[in-house]
């Protein structure tokens, strides 16, 4: 097998190479000043089974054109087969059609990845649960937690306490929490329907000194930041905001720390300067797991 | 028939709906804050035939995964044909494999639109008369230098001659220098392969007072604005800097005023303020000629 750093993710191809070994080709990349997208196989892939590394954060569309570019140019080069890592797989908020007439971005997106010839692709926490049972490719979930967890074990927190919100975020606060051997509490968000506002109930969190808050993205910050407040006006003394994507649009970080958080912390399926812990180990396993 | 307008190019959807009344569907568009498109069309195609309007200029990739969206849902919701008009074709200069390993992107886009459902296409002016020979899918190129000339023919410009460059500069010269009756001469460019500076000779060109200078796609402005100089150089008195693409790149357009030219027209494949003439009426014809 060859590990593809695409344009979008070099970094954690790099990674990956550098864990395991594995031979690692670097794509030429550049765009031209119109925009439009440049990418060269720097070496002989014919015959060879490739692990393209290609995130689909912000510029999405971008980087799923490129996706699309390095597996038709791999096949049409020879290569024996491609498989996609998409660390961040964008249009994942897309997955139903809740109106008459809406496209369903994240299965069009899932169908395009496979028409352009990815055998399967690997991503880390989806974003929703029903487009992994639904994909038209066969799509591998790689659970961040334990590296998350690992993360924090690092600072040696005494007194802490894990909270999230909503069903999802229960599963990874439980996945968090039980690794960390600590308790762990879920919270209730409501969106007003006019007015967009989210309001959150605590429930029956039992305070700590440290509170670890989990979510799988941080996008504009609303809920975190939200999550954050109720928890500090409850008298805890130290907040952790903790996600496994951080998209951290326009001010998302500032109205985080303003609401109380001490730090903001991620990991390094889109790069930013919050990637604090990496998905490279889980990854892996997963990957010479499904061979 | 139903004229679907896509988020890139509903303006001349609309056109094309006025001019022939052919009934249109405005798709629903945002864009989320982190970039995601959202499309919704607001009603019925089931049984339809459509055709989608919608170019891939800036930002092409953009442009490009809602064609995908557009085209997917459409056949979803039970639309019985789709088939696309993208005024402006991205990627078109990336047609051949110059260097090994290379992604031979038009080809790929092609691939990748057909994939999603097209059934053909319909585009202006391809920059490569290669692409639509050798296209995966029925690609049909309008000509817009009839609807070029007609414009200039209604400023009834005494003493006229036409000027382009390069081997297609040449096919599009005569074109537009055919229907206004007036001569044509083509210039010869040469990149510096170590500066990438452009040099222009001008050739056998017999000068007029007014001098139309054509080409297919203004990008950066450079050839453009080199030819406009070397013109000016010989005592042209006014120049008319003409193209069917404005893509107009950063300081495109200062850069050819400033060499001479008096003002910069173009088509509305690529909607901007020197979008002068419109190329609805050749395609309406070649929709109608197509069935």
């Amino acid at each position: 097998m060859i590990l593809v750093g695409g344009p979008a993710s070099i970094y954690l191809a790099e990674k990956l190479s550098k864990l395991s070994g594995i031979k690692l080709l670097k794509i030429e990349h550049k765009l031209f000043p119109d925009g439009e997208s440049y990418i060269r196989f720097p070496g002989r892939v014919e015959g060879e089974d490739l692990l393209v590394v290609q995130g689909m954060h912000p510029p999405q569309d971008r980087h799923i054109f490129q996706a699309c570019l390095l597996a038709e140019t791999a096949l049409d080069l020879g290569a024996r087969s491609v498989s996609l890592l998409a660390p961040y797989l964008a249009y994942a908020r897309q997955d139903k059609r809740f109106l008459e007439g809406e496209a369903v971005s994240a299965q069009i997106l899932l169908k395009l990845l496979k028409a352009v010839g990815y055998q399967k692709i690997y991503t880390v926490n989806v974003h929703s649960p029903w487009i992994a049972k639904n994909s038209p490719i066969p799509l591998i979930d790689i659970h961040a937690e334990e590296a998350l967890a690992e993360r924090i074990e690092g600072r040696d927190l005494k007194d802490l306490v894990v909270v999230s919100v909503g069903k999802k975020g229960e599963c990874m606060a439980r996945m968090v929490a039980e690794r960390l051997k600590v308790e762990y509490s879920v919270a209730r968000s409501t969106r007003d329907k006019e007015t967009g506002e989210v309001k959150v109930e605590l429930g029956d969190l039992k305070l700590r000194e440290n509170v670890l808050v989990v979510d799988d993205i941080i996008s504009t910050g609303g809920t975190m930041a939200k999550l954050v407040q109720v928890i500090k006006a409850k008298g805890a003394k130290r907040i952790i905001a903790a996600c496994i994507h951080a998209l951290m649009i326009g001010d998302a970080a500032e109205r985080i720390l303003k609401a109380g958080a001490s730090e903001i912390i991620a990991s390094d399926t889109i790069p930013s300067e919050y990637s604090e812990y990496s998905v490279a180990k889980p990854v892996l396993k997963k990957i010479v797991e499904e061979g």
